[in-house]
């Protein structure tokens, strides 16, 4: 008898967001493992007697956690559970699946991926367009750091420094400094209109529209303990 | 006594990717407004006796047919209904949201905006990756046609030609032919790895690997009736 493992996208943190899906296989679920940005009232949803187990913490290097977890979704399904790794927004965004899903192939344990929510598509919720007809017709989401936890060095400026694009960062607080003394030196106008947004759909949630420049001047005293996607581009500073 | 207009997003097709908000607000609608591209069976949850209204086949010129949706939009409002405006993916990407908010906010009348799944995010549940990490950090969204139906003429083709992100191509059949022959001519493979993903999330899903340059061929002889969107990029050709 073997168990089989649900990647189940939590959404941006509001419990009304995730999807039927999602809710249904929290419900059916024996085990979930939930990462630091998936938590909190979503975790309602799992069935009382459930064994919920946090992964988000760091275990030593970021390599070393990584393995804890896969050894944990293969020890709980090949025990014959239905396994959950709950993950935030959409699992296929920046979600890391692939290394889980390795992992669970060379154990030959069977699993599924369940889309959901990324935080980008809040915006347009807290009256913020991602897209607009005729002038706005490309919105890109990229990450902050590379695997030291810096800026990478050889990114496409010329699609990053384009304001007529929407441009979603995500896990961008610590790299934004960097990105945008670039983004600045590649063209861009230092009052590009940007947005900060923090703990999307949750009761700490903190919206702050502001410039490029002025961002990556606050962001370089911030600390890196909350959740926020950093949107820029002309669209950052209309209103839908 | 006043209604109100909730912007409900429908998810990629299956049902089960509604939102716990979206079946919310669909079982208590008086009125749903839906679009081609958000009919089938996730009307069944709403309710009986509730009005369902298509809203997507061609009223005349574009610019006739937002009007109409707009006047339905305010008539049934302005009667006290609670109107369901349902639109395929999440309604902030190339949802056109800003006509018949803007017609809205002139009326008086109140709205809410339901974020959901956008097409794109159907791929990881297809084992077809959208981002990786160390690899692929940039995920863009783009739309194929302008106001005239063609491929507009100024892209940032430096950021479209680039194999090291991944794009997708939302309402782009007819256009394609045209794009991949501009990408390849701004120096992208003609055997970059693309996709066409298809109806995704009803019965008649199609999904194809393949190529730029071959799908531009296919496409030139293909209808628009159904809805797909194009994936191109390096990661389009890996497996998750
Ligand atoms: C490992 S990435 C995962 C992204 C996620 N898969 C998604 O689609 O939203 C974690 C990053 O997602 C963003 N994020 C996740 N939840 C968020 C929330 N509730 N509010 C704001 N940003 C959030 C932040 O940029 C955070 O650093
Ligand atoms: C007006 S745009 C709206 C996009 C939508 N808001 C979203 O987030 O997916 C319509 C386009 O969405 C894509 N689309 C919508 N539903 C789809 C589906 N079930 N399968 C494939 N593509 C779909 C197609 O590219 C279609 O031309």
């Amino acid at each position: 008898m073997s168990g089989f493992v649900s990647f189940v996208s939590a959404g941006p943190g509001d419990p009304e967001l995730l999807t039927l899906k999602a809710a249904a296989r929290l419900r059916a679920a024996d085990v979930v493992l939930y990462d630091d940005f998936a938590s909190g009232a979503i975790l309602d949803y799992a069935r009382a007697g459930a064994n919920l187990v946090a992964v988000g913490k760091r275990v030593g290097r970021p390599s070393a956690k990584q393995e804890h977890v896969n050894r944990l979704l293969i020890d709980y399904a090949a025990a014959g559970a239905r396994v959950v790794h709950l993950k935030s927004g959409d699992a296929g965004i920046f979600g890391r699946l692939e290394e889980e899903i390795e992992a669970l192939q060379t154990a030959g344990i069977d699993y599924e991926i369940i889309p959901g929510v990324t935080s980008a598509c809040v915006a347009a919720a807290r009256g913020i367009p991602l897209t607009r007809r005729h002038t706005s017709r490309r919105v890109q989401f990229v990450t902050g750091p590379d695997v030291t936890g810096r800026l990478p060095a050889n990114l496409n400026w010329a699609a990053l420094a384009d304001p007529e694009s929407t441009t979603v960062v995500y896990m961008g607080k610590r790299t934004f400094p960097a990105l945008a003394a670039k983004l600045i030196e590649h063209g861009m106008a230092p009052d590009t209109p940007a947005l900060f947004a923090e703990s999307l759909g949750r009761a700490q949630e903190r919206i702050v529209r502001t410039t490029i420049a002025k961002l990556a001047e606050q962001l370089a005293q911030a600390s890196a303990a909350t959740a926020a996607v950093i949107l820029f581009g002309a669209l950052a500073g209309e209103t839908l």
